[in-house]
């Protein structure tokens, strides 16, 4: 496997595009698209929340019983949430607004939304920014980077990944685009997120491989405990590298889980490392737990801990907070095993030992929370699971942008 | 039933005292002590994190296995949790030197500590405390509000309350103080409160009486979703009301425990009101829900969500946040029958209907989200039933408060 640049477009036969359509920000891109030349099969992923937004119920529908997909709509500023039969036939209608555009099916269109939950979104401004979408399109590198900026909201940068890996002799690509900042605790997987890739393989084994990946990477972050009504990751694969098809759990597809897996990890912690208002990546890492299922609930608590959260932007090696954290986490363990350490790149100190504080540098411990990316490493001594979970610190501007976020 | 002034005092027989004895701040007083002329029956509930501070573990043995309590003995600034053998010996030397003082044997004492994690207490400044404590000992209203202020940490005010009612003839007093500002997200009890009460009942009534209804009060209140390792609440009857005892659950029990609702429900609104960096209380009463387990569910997972306790900081009408959290909250409903209105003590608009957003005027909402107590008020329309959950706004003062706490 090897990574290389570029998002959506890095695969065979994907075009993308990002314009200004006025939906609700001003001066700025508000709508993508990603277009495959040929058909695609589709795997995708939605939000657990019982009030699902139009899009999610639209795609899903795509997803499982359209023939295939060939298009992606996106637009930010306003989520179509809570918008009744008026919002989901505005999913109905954009689509057919690209299909006629694109000459494709209008159930082979996907619709994504994020932005403010209740508005009802201005279907003439959708329709024009569609027509502007389709004639900008392209299959260039730079096409695919403006897209991820357009999808924005919150977002301070654009995230994109993408990878490439041999299938019998073939080189497949799989790359990705994602956003979200704010309204972030996946409970099925980001806010929003597409995955482009050339792989020839089955529709199932697909849906299969995302499931699985999600549970232990886009499932694992959390900014601020908030599972979107938008949640939505969807993979498109169009077949274009011309792999021989996947269509059993062979070594092939090993190599394309851990292609995703890579991707699903990397775009996870640009999320969190990019949550509103944060200074640092927060990840913990939780090992030697009795099962997996109970790392990643330990690790998951830490990282949702408001105080935690607070206490790393200030610095302040206040770890205590993180043994409370592991304890109502609602996993049973022995308080008195647990070692807990702080690292970053370059150091790692031990602060807890049998469950009891050690004596270390104060000054040492700030030092490494003061880094970009803080790791809380938790040895329970329980058994032989891990998990990782990423989060980020808790600051001023978390407050100051949700304070403002629709004005 | 009646509202009196005072608090832990209130009852007769009962005395209290606050003094200063350089625990871990400077200057102000710090430790409390609870003290009953009688000894009393004891009931309690105490946190469910796994990680127990050691008064906790000290509490649950008294409460459990001696005859009889006499006194509490609390400090504040340390929390003695994740301290080992070492915090429990000093509950256990606590007990023992206020037992000294007091006469009385080490296991009818009660302790509790809050404050930061993993530090060790000095035990030579405790003792001298506990003497100290002694000396200062009165049965008046103003010794229970010094009581009341030195068990504070990040709290702006102290926090009391005390009723009296009749049974068979006879005038029974409960009265109760509480502390509890951050880390506050009980699942058992609060951080810290105490009730006492000259009422003849038994123990086995009281303790049911107590776990019942802590579910409806003390655990529907949220400040930042961190189950503290030190939530404790204890209630102590010393009998002195002369009452005859309730031993059944008749219309005698039935006072008590409209009582102890009162005064449970009046402390965690004060302890949710005052919440770290908090400008407004945040009630949620979800009504006309399938169940009671699921009105509790989704008013509290709407008090508990960050971008909701955000926007009402910034005064902002953004509910579809809330209909987002109530999505999440894992309880299954029918979106588009919701209805949402945002209430003051003076008015009530309507925010959502059948779903979907109202034409309300955004600064009239904005007016009652500048309010010191906001409540929105969710109509289900899936049952009958009905709870309340109470929070607070989420503040830059949250975030400098935790960010510098233990510095």
């Amino acid at each position: 496997m090897k990574v290389i640049d570029g998002g959506i477009t890095a695969a065979k036969g994907f075009e993308a595009a990002g314009v200004e359509a006025g939906i609700k920000y001003q001066g700025r891109k508000d709508m993508a698209l990603i277009y495959s030349r040929k058909p695609c099969r589709a795997a995708g992923v939605f939000t657990s929340n019982v009030v699902k937004a139009a899009p999610v119920l639209w795609d899903k529908e795509v997803v499982a019983h359209s023939p295939y997909a060939q298009a992606v709509v996106i637009n930010a500023g306003i989520a179509n949430a809570c918008t009744g039969k008026q919002g989901y036939e505005c999913c109905s209608k954009t689509a057919q607004a690209a299909a006629e555009h694109l000459q494709i099916p209008a159930d082979s269109v996907l619709v994504a939304s994020t932005g403010v939950i209740g508005m009802q979104l201005p279907q003439d401004k959708l329709n024009a920014g569609v027509k502007k979408l389709v004639e900008a399109k392209a299959d260039t590198i730079e096409a695919g980077q403006i897209a991820a900026e357009a999808i924005m909201t919150t977002d301070t940068v654009f995230k994109q990944a993408a990878v490439t890996f041999e299938i019998g002799g073939k080189t497949v690509t799989l790359g990705g685009m994602c956003k979200g900042s704010g309204m972030i605790h996946p409970n099925m997987c980001t806010m929003l997120c597409f995955l482009t890739s050339d792989i020839a393989i089955s529709k199932e084994l697909m849906q299969e491989a995302l499931s699985e990946n999600v549970v232990d990477t886009f499932n694992m972050v959390s900014i601020d405990g908030d599972t979107s009504t938008n949640d939505t990751l969807v993979v498109l694969a169009n077949g274009m590298a011309e792999n021989p098809e996947i269509t059993s759990k062979n070594e092939d597809y090993d190599k394309f889980v851990e292609a995703l897996n890579y991707i699903n990890t990397t775009l996870a912690k640009k999320m969190a490392g990019d949550g509103e208002g944060a200074t640092a990546l927060f990840e913990t890492k939780v090992i030697n737990a009795a099962t997996k299922e109970d790392a990643r609930r330990l690790s998951k608590s830490v990282i949702c801990s408001s105080l935690t959260k607070a206490a790393i932007f200030g610095h302040d090696a206040n770890c205590g907070r993180i043994l409370c954290a592991l304890g109502y986490s609602g996993v049973d363990f022995d308080p008195e095993k647990i070692e807990l350490r702080l690292e970053n790149k370059d150091k790692s100190i031990l602060i807890y030992k049998d469950g009891v504080m050690t004596d270390y540098d104060e000054e040492e411990a700030s030092q490494i929370l003061a880094s970009e990316e803080v790791r809380a490493l938790v040895d329970m001594k329980m058994g032989t699971a891990q998990a990782c979970a990423w989060g980020c610190d808790l600051t001023y501007d978390y407050v100051k942008i949700n304070a403002d976020y629709r004005s």
